[in-house]
């Protein structure tokens, strides 16, 4: 197939782009002896798990377990599964995913969570590795304190079926310092307490490049590094030349001077505004503003004096947060110096449960 | 499968809810003389559309030319595409597609659509029909006043391969009136041309009930109201009952007090606001509000002293919109009273090309 031939809306994905972000980050983390997990939640694609490990990633990160089966099944392992499992039914799952694998691990900030774990992994052929949640900041799951951190450590160091990890944050955007001090303070208690903590791990990919000034932090989770997207350059984490994922759709009408109306709604950019104006941006064309989106409408506004769009006319909008969009889509077009090299499917789409 | 046992977060139809809605609203256009066209958009079920011709639609609405293709591939007919479609690939398409249905139409508002649309359908065996796009005051596609609308209709009718097919609105909210000024006023200008104008079409779930205010209208388009959501409740277009479409989540956090953590975040329930506070209504706790939603978690705070969540607890949130969650699941569970009566594969999720 051609680049012209291209159905509108698609995504586009820029191999050189892809392979130079990943390896920009796995040199830096090599750099500061850090270890490298790549969150498949941004791509969802086995081909680009394996190119993220064949880079030197430790292994994985999925957010859901139904990610992480379709990781599994192509061959992917060493998988960390931030998530509190939690159900007879996706306990089960996890048992069976456990069994195909050589390192599954998963996280929990709940007694609740626990006990499942561990009745479900207590007749298992092996123990399930569980690291416990932090909340360094980012207000979302985890323990609260450092204290509560050790407490819950020392119940998975008890309880049949389990072996303690380690410790996890998911931090709040600048909270580098926090999670050092929350991580330094549970890391001593769990020392004096002879439970060795071998991995404490930490992620986001806005705070990244300040990896380092978190050295407790053994091992960094990053997803969007891979892709890159408008809210990344809004706050100056890369340029536009660094995002390698694009949405290429086609001006379908311009109905009024200064209007024009895309194949792009929210079922193929998303609705997320990521805390900026508009829905995307436009390459070549920063007059333009994606003002509204309707469902399979983009609706652009521009001064009407100056380089009015033609219908017909093909566009390439970087969306605000490229996760969400892999998720809308079923294929990916591989592109390589303007020429497609490939459509892959997105293996791991919709898998959310 | 027990409903206890499907993995959350999860999309649970209430199909009597969903047969109530259908079966109202074609009574209300029975009533009123008006040609009810479902817009599949929402569901994008093969089986529900099938249900709403059973109930006497006339035909479907597809916003998308993939979206027709999998309806039709599934014996669907009299298909009205309401698009600009656009470019050599897509057009090969639709040729295809009309070759296989007894009837299909689509809409265009530029020269630039119905030239290529006469192109491709010059060689064709029958001609397409093409409804002209109108904007009443909707601000998407459409020509702007009665006048251009009458120009384009001749355009039409003087185009090899095309048929005039009438005119077309999807009109701003609150706009019925705007609807019956516009559509008449061409109706007329077109029956001195000696042009027979046999569909005027309007549509959108927020103002069906003021469908039969704009006489002048033949046949309506809704996509909502078979499911109906939390920005329809709002809107006292149907109360919580009348919602069929509800997503089913597991509590699976409760870090601090006050606040819990479930397991949809916006790749289940999408991150449309549709102007509400909040990403979705909990049933049966309204006092908890989900206020922010991560990509896989949803965040919910509530009064710390008052009926506390747990761990665990399955939640029934009523979506924002309904229409973009179908999009995000391949599956989902009919239920019937409170048991599950089949998983049904949401057959035309993300043909947004």
């Amino acid at each position: 197939m051609k680049f012209s031939e291209i159905n509108t809306p698609a995504v586009v994905i820029d191999r050189d782009i892809v392979e130079r972000n990943i390896h920009r980050f796995q040199g830096y983390c090599v750099q500061n002896g850090i270890a490298l997990r790549p969150h498949i939640k941004t791509h969802k694609i086995v081909e680009l798990a394996r190119l993220q490990i064949a880079a030197g990633a430790v292994g994985i990160n999925c957010q859901k377990l139904g990610e992480a089966e379709v990781m599994a099944a192509h061959g992917l392992d060493n998988i960390l599964i931030t998530y509190n499992i939690i159900g007879e039914t996706k306990l089960a799952r996890l048992v069976a995913l456990a069994a195909k694998i050589s390192k599954l691990a998963v996280t929990a900030d709940s007694d609740y969570t626990l006990q499942g774990l561990s009745a479900a992994f207590t007749k298992a052929d092996k123990p399930l590795e569980v690291l416990v949640e932090c909340d360094t900041g980012g207000m979302r799951c985890g323990v609260q304190a450092p204290g509560e951190a050790v407490e819950m450590a020392k119940r998975i160091a008890m309880l049949p079926g389990l072996v303690f990890g380690g410790l996890m944050t998911y931090p709040a955007k600048g909270g580098t310092s926090a999670v050092e001090a929350f991580m330094s303070s549970a890391q001593r208690s769990l020392q004096a307490l002879g439970l060795p903590c071998r991995t404490i791990t930490s992620g986001g990919t806005p705070d990244m490049w300040q990896a380092h000034e978190a050295p407790v932090v053994t091992e960094y989770r990053v997803g969007t590094y891979i892709y890159n997207d408008r809210s990344l350059v809004a706050g100056k984490n890369c340029g536009w030349d660094d995002c390698a994922l694009s949405v290429l759709t086609t001006v379908v009408s311009t109905p009024a001077p200064g209007r024009a109306i895309i194949d792009a709604g929210s079922k193929a950019l998303s609705s997320d505004l990521m805390g900026l104006d508009g829905y995307g941006e436009i390459l070549g064309h920063p007059q333009v503003r994606i003002t509204g989106l309707s469902e399979e409408h983009g609706h652009l506004e521009y001064p009407a004096g100056g380089g009015a769009l033609q219908v017909g006319q093909r566009l390439k909008v970087i969306p605000n947060h490229a996760c969400v969009v892999s998720n809308l889509f079923d294929r990916v077009n591989f592109v390589r110096k303007g020429r497609i090299e490939k459509v892959a499917p997105v293996d791991a789409r919709g898998c959310c449960s």
